[in-house]
């Protein structure tokens, strides 16, 4: 126990000294994080209710400014409209291929001069290639790529952190649009 | 000073050494992270606005699809409503203890053929038993157990991060539901 | 090779032993973490539509409890209501300074008998001072200053990890407010 202790001093202090780097050492130790320890594409689909497709659609607009309403989305740029989805995330980008998961949750449009969004919502998986959630939020420029936060996980994800890179792969009028989904997620060092 | 430069410059390079571990050795350091630093469990009580209760409710329905209302939870499993709610927590399963704080948020119900939720909330304690709050969010399949994620908290849950299960406890139609929340912290090490 | 496996092995048992350390210990390690390694500043202005001000307004109503509509905040604390904003973000407390960044997201009040609030929203940044996004989550009690967490960040926010205190710094009627935003981000260690 004597012995236990010597060493916990001594990676204590060791711990403490590194603490107290300088910036130029800091960034030595920060350069290796951003290789992600893991990689995943996927592919979502979503279909928007618009009165007319309650079969297929996997979303309805649930939150509107006073200018708007439920069934079609609200001009200047959608501003205020809130949609829920439950939409079927694919490996490929085919709506028919067979979906190895859930993405749910809720997107939000933002901006009235251009279009922006922000997003909360979950990869909920439950199959012998994944079982648990990973769960994404924050703002989307809609640019052509954009990068949103992985800020939580459970089961396979447990504790994940990392980022997911989005990308609108294809966008048929306000009905449909399909993005891709490239998930990079770290590691983090976590105490007992 | 030159002591700590090189200190630093072994840790650095133990730590580079093991930024590149094989992924057998990854897995030895990932097993011990498993056991949280701190459990806690709690229940929350939910009084759903019905339009009769106005004096007792907890929550309200704020958003629904086109074919909802604000006072009934909609059919196709409630499928588009969102719900804020202010909820007591309470130690035991009991409605009238007293609260030891207050479950704050939202949570909706996204998926038309079976019930599934998401859910973004807080605990918020002010007592002499706690001072802070944890941040929830995550897919809530609505299984008998389920986890979703601690993605951040502050004063003395500063910098949580964690996982918590979820069983509901009781249900009554469509007024009331009780959930045990299970919460399981673990630390991070942080750099200054 | 050998001797990286050593290394990697002895490195593995400090970590191990320190993971099995006493709480007096824990603490100790916990300390230095308290001190940041980022602190910005910000203020951003939130105008609400109120039915008149459609030129202005940065956000709008877009939820509302049974008694409330989307253009006046509703009574009982405005409980219930969910309002998705795109607010400028100053670096002084001037409405009409250049912006930095905007301020994207919802927030909604969730209580009856006194205001509180729960927040999800990013500050998002496309200029040469940042360029990135820094995702916050929380309950906002709207005391004098509050904490909300970071749940998560992007390009040179990249996984961040800290708090924000809030705090109110002008209020106009139900229209305009505005909120000075203290960001502290932490840093932690990511394994490969």
């Amino acid at each position: 126990m004597g012995a236990t202790r010597v060493t916990e001093t001594l990676v204590l202090s060791l711990l403490l000294l590194l603490s107290g780097s300088s910036a130029t050492q800091r960034k030595k130790t920060r350069a290796a994080p951003r290789m992600p320890r893991k990689q995943m594409v996927f592919y979502f689909h979503d279909i928007l209710y618009n009165g007319e497709n309650a079969k297929n659609a996997t979303s309805a607009i649930v939150g509107a400014p006073a200018w708007g309403n439920r069934t079609i989305l609200a001009g200047q740029n959608h501003f205020g409209n809130v949609v829920v989805f439950d939409d079927p995330i694919t490996l490929d980008n085919n709506l028919l291929s067979i979906p190895v998961g859930r993405a749910q949750g809720f997107y939000l449009y933002d901006r009235k001069d251009y279009f922006t969004a922000w997003l909360g919502f979950s990869f909920f998986f439950n199959s012998t290639l994944h079982r648990g959630s990973i769960t994404f939020a924050g703002a989307d420029p809609l640019n052509k790529t954009r990068d949103i936060s992985v800020i939580g996980g459970t089961g396979d994800f447990f504790m994940a952190r990392g980022i997911a890179t989005l990308m609108t792969d294809a966008v048929e009028g306000d009905v449909y649009f399909r993005l891709q989904v490239y998930i990079k997620l770290f590691e983090c060092w976590y105490l007992v």
